[in-house]
């Protein structure tokens, strides 16, 4: 086959091709059972087996520590603004770092549940910087604070996490780490709980991916849905409820595929090498721009602008006719973005610049 | 290739081979747009137009009226347990026709939000028989009943649906229909919302389905989760939240596949004929016993006993052997079920009942 176009879209987005091409191989008939995946029950040992392995992979992926639970969830990023607060919040007051329209979402969501703190916004820049934790405003007896450690449509990443400790607040940190899971390591030492959608850098939407401290369950809200409840979850082994089966499937082979790739420690100098090489040409060039600042770029949403925005449509119509696809930016944004995750090879994000040169050249 | 087995899952359950196959072909690039379902944003032209269609088929293949929406929700019927309250109860009175594991869990997961009333229950039978709509004990201004027109785990199912209003009740009827969607036709004169997992009869684990008459939105619980609140859901095209969109790609597949088959009318028919083969040879013969009350057996899912069982893994080893897979019964019920969904040719229910006398035979 020929190559395949690249798809810079930020959610759902690209999958490896090397995935796609096992699970079509395998859609009718799985290791020879007789079943393709999707008909299997979800109790029986096929199935159980792909489970496990999943886990197990997201597990030495991540080095995610023994007393944490992963979790396969349904509803995205979206349900879990409320299941989070359901099952953390106790009713009590919860802090937000709000750093762009996702944390913005969230605490906003929480409010149904318990009492939002906004300790911090990047509201008055545009959301093109983090505020700096030592400038929190924390609540005393927080139960747990909330920041979304990369931003999908303000190309903005937290680098580090917070060491809530060190800022003095015993609070569990909470994290939406949708967007940017598994481009980089986690510092399992400073969160209590990571939640993500699956559909950005693990595989199709439809799955969410929790991993949560054991200490932390058991304590939903008598209006919290059994389904989402973390402690049945877990006490389930995320079948409480019949689970999204191909997409915990389809999760498993891109777990299994970054693990060919040198795992997740290969993967960020991989995403560090691809953003250096995209936000070098955007800050070299007059013709584009991207605001966010270079302390807080996003490794993952690549947001820029053509400084003449008139040329917006030739832009996106040139670049479909390279094969450069989805670069369109929110709506909310305005302008172009580029999401390179860890399916998107160097060698798209390099055809990119390409394209970047030779249409300013050509607009000149 | 060879012929398959046949797969009598309860669920997820087999799909029909075509759907597969040509998921299969699609699977790296949908209608030569450079992408796979999975890969595609879900607010795109080309996601656009599978959802579209997706929706406009089931409309069209259930005969959905006009001032009924259809959301394309997650989390399955258990999720739905408490959806369904959250949204219509207002924390009121809700009745509850028990017939079997399913209507039981749902009364259960009621009662975090409402007052549930158990209006009949078949327990004393052990779910062999419906309780008859005249001997329901329906609450004065209840804000719904809710019962499950079939019972996948019992076997049992509802060959006509209640007419509330003829039993002197104003409150909408609400139908966990999962295990028997597009099996036969619904009489939306007597419905007020349905329920579905699709990963039986539909597609792929991962999407629910909701149908519901416009005039029981907007009346959510304070505690319900934006996600789920089906005004929300209907006033976003369910995309609210990221839609599970590879899962609607399938149920949109199996769709097309349904109308080639002639609809729901034909497969009604064809369901039919599948049924009166297997419970004909079950009722003739002295090996084994179905015990559910012939007017309430369900067409999609018959749990059935070797009288002697002893035999019981013989038996399922004997099957596994000829190519027949899944057929251990529930483990709340014990004993064997077959469950004959769409997916199921009616060659497949003859090769069932093949074995059947061949292994009555053998061990005689």
């Amino acid at each position: 086959m020929t190559q395949r176009p690249y798809n810079f879209s930020a959610g759902p987005a690209a999958m490896p091709e090397a995935v796609l091409a096992q699970a079509a191989a395998e859609m009718l008939d799985w290791h020879g059972c007789g079943m393709g995946v999707m008909e299997m029950s979800h109790r029986g040992k096929e199935f159980i087996s792909i489970y496990e392995q999943a886990e197990a992979d997201l597990r030495e992926l991540l080095a995610v520590p023994p007393e944490f639970k992963i979790l396969f969830m349904q509803g995205g990023g979206l349900a879990e603004n409320a299941i989070v607060p359901l099952n953390l919040s106790r009713g009590g007051t919860v802090d937000f770092v709000v750093s762009g329209s996702w944390s913005q979402k969230s605490a906003k969501e929480a409010q149904r549940y318990a009492t939002a703190n906004i300790a911090a916004s990047g509201q008055a820049s545009g959301f093109t910087a983090l505020p700096a934790p030592a400038s929190w405003q924390l609540s005393a007896g927080a139960q747990y604070l909330h920041l979304c450690s990369n931003e999908t449509i303000h190309g903005i990443e937290f680098h580090e996490l917070p060491d809530l400790k060190a800022l003095g607040c015993d609070a569990p940190l909470v994290i939406d780490f949708s967007s940017h899971v598994l481009s980089r390591p986690v510092d399992w030492s400073r969160v209590g709980l990571a939640f993500g959608g699956a559909q950005k850098n693990v595989g199709p939407a439809g799955v969410t991916l929790v991993i949560v401290r054991e200490d932390l369950l058991g304590h939903a809200l008598p209006a919290c849905p059994s389904a989402f409840d973390y402690q049945t979850v877990a006490d389930n082994q995320s079948m409480f409820n019949t689970p999204p089966t191909y997409a915990i499937y389809m999760a498993g082979l891109t777990f299994q595929w970054l693990k060919q790739q040198g795992g997740v420690a290969a993967m960020e100098r991989c995403n560090i090498a691809k953003a250096e090489l995209l936000y070098g040409y955007l800050d070299r060039s007059a013709f584009y721009v991207n605001k966010v600042d270079p302390a807080a770029r996003s490794r993952m949403n690549v947001p820029f602008f053509l400084r003449d925005e008139s040329r917006n449509q030739a832009f996106l119509d040139g670049a479909k006719a390279r094969g450069l696809l989805q670069l369109k930016g929110h709506k909310s944004v305005g302008g172009m973005r580029a999401s390179i995750y860890n399916a998107m090879p160097i060698e798209g994000v390099q055809a990119l610049v390409d394209y970047l040169k030779d249409f300013e050249k050509e607009q000149a």
